[in-house]
């Protein structure tokens, strides 16, 4: 099957994808039938470029790696906003990969509403639309016959929704607890070591893990988005954000970390989606894990989720919950999803 | 789509997918528009039933669970080998869960050669044939337009093979560890406790973990027939069991586990298949890992393989390895993706 793609955004995800779609090009066609073209792509700082002729992916790479912009290559129109270009691209599928916004969702969500109303597929790792948005825009999806994947909203490219489409078809899941941001992770887990908050914070910062205001990863604001995503999707509920539990880790002190590795366990930041009748029960805390779970060892910017399961009981998934390539996988494996029906 | 089951093998894992297909059935014809017959069950001990109008599921589970005979059911034909059910039964598709031999692969070789030599689809959790066969197996079936599926000889229903499919679509394995025998594993992780191998094997002979002869658990062979399909599966290989560096824990003394343990490390039968140029290296064997590897912390008889890969790097999944349920559940998964194509 050919699929025509187009970029609403263009940073370091979007870019994560691009590499990717390089890299595998004769190995999507030879191993999965899918050849792709990219008709346009609009970024808010690296420019806007639509051809439905095809564009060259790997100098549109070369440009915004090296911050020229894009409008430098030769194409049928330039500088279009991303809203014309979802309008008059043509493309099959949109990659929506702007900022995260968990206020209203912005732009992100009149993006991905706008490409599914002309029957277009949308993949994105957005959590701002998914979050705040989410029955609305899979109705939307339904209702004109287009494909929403959103799988690197929680975990990036480590299987987390997509597990439960072939390999756990048939399991039903009743809870959900994870580690799902690398930011907080990699703070406890450089507490342990015997450093203060403020001192890791600081050195995270330095090393960009986490953001100069850190707060939407210390007070769980990334960890209650991506909670709220598993419990709408496996459980069929429409929760905000706003409607969760939440509790960051910025009053963690070394000594709670240190006591708590004396006792023989680990505080992680855990966030927990749990099926109740009729609905779910979703929160984000940090907790005091006995080191025999699980979950008590993942260490870094790693992520985790553990999935209890009527089937198998519980299973865990460990890998990257964040970074240009794995995210970009996301976007991939979204797309070949799509691609192949 | 309507599938025609027949089972050839009743004991344990044959009944777990009997319950699973019993409990799921509506699930099954709703969600993923499967609809299954039960057309018969030829079992070594609980006796042979062909019936092309449906057996009695519930009643057959019934009774080869207390032990009666299946043939007092009624039924068509009665009695029947497993080579003339496969011959006679019209099934689309056949369970083989004989027991594992992992010498010739007998019985279960021959069940699954018949099966797709007819051009039906065969699904197994039989290491035997899959371990010294495979390769060939796999022609037969490619030859005669048929599907053979073998989910479950490793992790039993926890994702293992068919997390490649859909949600690792795309992405290629370069090495492959992992835990993938549950009798070992507790034995290990009893004996950090500061117990004896022997006392620790001898328990778990009573807890029913281990067989009266354990010589396939305790030297490896159970993880070098697992390692060696996981191997053929991924490298596109043909290694045999015998081929395979192996070395189990029966040499493992208490003073090697508490040494390590005072290291910071932990003793664990890993599992390794690693692609080299033009092949693969396989080998079990006692590894004492550092406490931060994510294997280490798998304790007791769960099982974990962690897959290095292009896109993402390490991947781990932890799930049950065995059980009546889990492995019952390996089937139902690889039934359905035969059944919806």
């Amino acid at each position: 099957m050919k699929i025509n793609i187009a970029f609403i955004g263009f940073g370091t995800v979007g870019r994560g994808l691009g590499d990717l779609l390089l890299e595998k090009r004769e190995e999507l066609a030879r191993d999965y039938g899918v050849e792709y073209k990219v008709v346009a792509v609009s970024d808010i700082k690296a420019g806007s470029i639509l051809d439905e002729r095809g564009i060259d992916l790997e100098e549109a790479l070369k440009l915004a790696d090296a911050g020229t912009s894009l409008e430098t290559m030769p194409a049928q129109k330039k500088g279009l906003s991303a809203l014309d270009t979802i309008k008059s691209s043509g493309a099959d599928a949109f990659v929506e990969v702007t900022w995260t916004n968990l206020t209203d969702g912005e732009p992100g969500y009149s993006h991905i509403k706008a490409a599914l109303s002309l029957g277009r597929h949308v993949v994105t790792t957005n959590k701002g639309p998914m979050a705040l948005h989410y029955r609305e825009l899979l109705r939307l999806a339904q209702d004109n016959g287009a494909k929403l994947k959103f799988k690197g909203t929680v975990l990036s490219g480590t299987p987390a929704f997509n597990l439960f489409d072939g390999p756990l078809a048939g399991c039903s899941v009743r809870s959900i607890r994870g580690i799902v941001n690398g930011t907080t992770n990699l703070i406890l887990s450089e507490m342990e070591k015997g450093r203060g908050y403020e001192e890791v914070l600081k050195e995270a910062q330095r090393a960009g893990y986490a953001e100069a205001d850190p707060t939407m990863d210390v007070e769980g604001w990334d960890a209650t988005a991506k909670a709220t995503i598993l419990a709408n999707y496996f459980y069929g509920t429409d929760i905000k954000p706003s409607q969760v539990k939440r509790k960051g880790i910025s009053s963690i002190t070394l000594d709670q970390v240190i006591k708590a590795k004396n006792r023989g366990e680990r505080i992680k930041l855990i966030a927990r989606a749990d099926r109740t009748e009729g609905g779910a029960e979703v929160s984000v805390s940090p907790v005091a894990l006995p080191m025999a779970d699980p979950l008590a060892n993942i260490m870094g910017v790693t992520n985790a989720l553990t999935f209890a399961t009527d089937c198998l009981g519980d299973i865990t998934i460990v890998g990257p919950g964040a970074g240009r390539r794995a995210t970009g996988y996301s976007l991939l494996t979204d797309l070949l999803s799509i691609a192949r029906g």
